[in-house]
């Protein structure tokens, strides 16, 4: 055996042991009797100390060493997924066990705190909590910075987002910082010129949204021999490519929160049901990370699913699931309910044109407190200056203010641009995808997505990670990340 | 950290996997769409490896030894849980690591030609798979007998029921032997001078059966913030004592079958509940075997939910819930439908009067085969001859023969008797339990299992694995294992 082959073994390992990991939260979040919190959390903690021992097992480093040195003999898949396994090495053993273990245990104590003191709109409980969690971020930041030779936010960024620098992001951003506040307010203005849409009416039960659901999620490709659908209280996709879980809720009486959760989540999972076969269990052949991984969800979401051609295909579908009548079930109505734009206090509650506002924000905020320049107890006053800003509301609260997200309160920092960079790449993918060939837009008018899916398995999913975002952007756009994609579908979309 | 602290930390994080792999199994056999099985099988078999690696671990051998050394530091529940500990040491390191491996992959094969081969009703074509397995099994038991000073036969058994050897059973055996025949048929003489009971009518639709099952599990104790029902082919129990996950399956037009199972399980799982709390995740806090486990969901099923006061307080409840009324529904109808006794070919399906036939034939089966006196080709004439021989009837297909249990052709060989021995030991702990408080009985009249419970977790279940099902058996009843509660059990029940 090679030190490659050698290492192939062991990487394969450990993606077994992070699909076990994906059983159990999955199962967590939508199965687990309530009193079976504290066992499932000390066999998580197991397995994850278990996954950790083992890439940080010294013989490891030798065999990378090892395989690195005769790099020559490997071809371009493996040479890919060497570079991969080095980089995952390279981010569990920057940080010391003591460090990790810290994190778990203080990021699991955080986030319990924050679900009492949101229920309760009590930051000031939580704030030591967040700032003693926040100052071991820093540590690991600074750790892994010291290491990969960049600056702190940039070392938390390349695990959720390999190879994308605060740099890259700020020249993107600049751009939406001077279009989003002139363009949200068009669009509102627009709209303003016609009534709101007509609220539906009707017996819209959750079994009739969980049909409609599972027949959507068929639609638009996922094959359910190899995934599910259930329920939580945050929609979620988890699992290995031959076995995906996805989630949504269901609000009594409105189906368009569960429909629309459905098929961002689809989104994700045909991504991983798209990823190299033959790489399955390789670092190589994971999904490249959390902007591509947004990206493919928000262009199920956003971009397909609330198209002219598919709001033409869905809108009798959904009228038959419910049996809905009358003008508030018509196609234009439906359009323009999936269509409404309104600044609004939450994130995931927000449309595509005030989104990015929300994520402005919290970037901004995110890295003033990782470079130690805004200070937690400052936090509530910072968002309140914020949003206001962004997007022109008074936060009547901190529930609804800086403790609507759970990121934070569970030591995720470095997280939020991702959303925004996949829903810009979402766009440009969609463009580039309907001008590569027009049968894509009028296939998806008949519920055909055959045409798309195998355009993104081609463009996006089978590359795995061999290339990064913005190679796998460029071969698939023919340009790197931007703004331009973007405005205009808003535009085509809300002004035209 | 001691020797033996060191030790409580090592097995803690075995009983996490093992835990983890509990959550695995019951996801694949109830929720899992059928394309994840390959990815599922390798994360199992990942799990096992990462088990017995940190159990043949030569340090965890040095701390048993040292920790031995200095028993006299140990507390009683202390000592029990190092022989607990030395006892599965002995039982992973007296079988090689490709021993291990080719058990557990021609187990999987050979399980698997199984499905279709029993199908099919092929048993030529299974027959080479269960051979080579049967090879493998007494490599196995060769292996532990030499280093345990045992047969090979009760190196098996000690696996699934410690401390019970081959001698102990045929002593019980023989007795069985010796009565059951005639038992059997002095039980149906009588019942034939009754009319067969009335066939049960009206819609028994699953979901009301579900709710039944739901209702009688809370009904007789169970706790569901700690554990849930669901659906699988075959009726299970898996879980930690704070999250068990019980199944059944369901019958269309007839509920006797899955509630009689939910009340199976359910027995086991309020064993895993009872098991003493400050020794969870350690060898001496779990269930002590197979016997005492069949014991308590035997006890729950034969001994307490058949009987006369119990089926007083449940017929209401069952008519209530599928809206029964008429002679079919009365509470001796009831009585009768769940007490009918009469031979069959299926074990599963076995009445508790017949039940032990079908053991008998398993347990002189599997010891031949084991012993190299009956060859595999061979089993089918001996099965037929051996149903003739218990139950009196012609065997007329190998499907529901020698196929229909799963045991052997997964290499379970010493598991059957402990199928016997539990009904023998829920007689007599039924009989004893009623017979120390009379209101444990008159509780039951009333749906009140809360003295029955209270008893079993003081006899049975908070012991654990400190001391051996014999020492059990003898604080709780008075007795060694026997058969004589068992026989005055069907006098009183059937013959009386």
């Amino acid at each position: 055996m090679t030190a490659y082959q050698d290492l192939e073994k062991r990487f394969k390992r450990l993606s077994d042991i992070r699909g076990a990991e994906g059983v159990l939260h999955w199962d967590s979040a939508t199965m687990m009797p309530p009193g079976g919190a504290e066992a499932r959390g000390e066999q998580l903690a197991t397995l994850s100390v278990i996954a950790h021992q083992a890439i940080t097992d010294p013989a490891l480093e030798a065999l990378l060493d090892e395989a690195e040195g005769r790099a020559g003999n490997l071809d371009g898949w493996q040479s890919a997924n060497l570079r991969e396994m080095r980089r995952a090495w390279r981010h569990a053993n920057a940080v010391g066990a003591d460090l990790v273990e810290a994190l778990t245990r203080e990021g699991t104590a955080c986030e319990m705190a924050w679900r009492g003191a949101r229920a309760d709109d009590d930051f000031a409980a939580l704030a030591p909590k967040l700032a003693s969690l926040l100052g071991l971020v820093r540590e690991k930041a600074a750790a892994k910075a010291a290491v990969f030779g960049c600056s702190a936010y940039d070392a938390l960024l390349d695990a959720y987002d390999p190879e994308t620098s605060s740099a890259d992001i700020d020249t993107i951003f600049d751009d939406v910082r001077a279009f989003l506040p002139g363009l949200i307010a068009e669009v509102i203005e627009r709209q303003a010129q016609a009534p709101p849409p007509l609220p539906l009416d009707g017996a819209i039960t959750e079994e009739a949204q969980r049909a409609l659901g599972e027949t959507m999620m068929v639609q638009v490709g996922f094959d359910t021999n190899f995934g599910r659908l259930d329920v939580s209280h945050h929609p979620f996709t988890v699992g290995v490519p031959d076995d995906i879980r996805i989630t949504t809720r269901y609000k009594d009486g409105d189906f368009t929160e569960s429909l629309m959760a459905v098929l961002h989540e689809t989104g994700h999972a045909l991504y991983e049901r798209g990823l190299p076969k033959d790489w399955r269990g390789q670092p190589v052949g994971e999904a490249r990370g959390m902007t591509l991984h947004e990206s493919q969800s928000l262009l199920m979401e956003m971009q397909a699913s609330r198209s002219d051609a598919f709001l033409t295909f869905a809108a009798p579908v959904i009228r038959k699931a419910f049996g809905g009548t009358g003008p508030a079930w018509s196609e234009d109505n439906l359009r323009r309910i999936y269509r409404k734009v309104e600044p609004g206090l939450i994130r995931v509650e927000a449309d595509e044109v005030t989104y990015p506002a929300h994520i402005l924000l919290r970037y901004d905020l995110e890295r003033a407190m990782l470079a130690d320049d805004l200070q937690v107890a400052d936090l509530p006053g910072a968002w309140a200056e914020g949003v206001k800003k962004w997007l022109g509301l008074d936060v009547p609260d901190d529930r609804d203010g800086c403790m609507q997200d759970i990121h934070w309160y569970g030591g995720d920092f470095g997280y939020f641009p991702t959303y925004t960079l996949g829903a810009l790449a979402a766009a440009q993918l969609f463009a580039a995808a309907t001008g590569d060939g027009p049968a894509i837009l009028s296939a998806i008018g008949k519920g055909d997505f055959a045409p798309l899916l195998a355009w993104l398995r081609a463009s996006v999913h089978g590359w795995g990670s061999k290339l990064s975002t913005q190679e796998i952007l460029i071969r698939a756009t023919g340009e790197p990340l931007g703004t331009a994609a973007f405005t205009r579908h808003i535009r085509a979309r809300y002004l035209s």
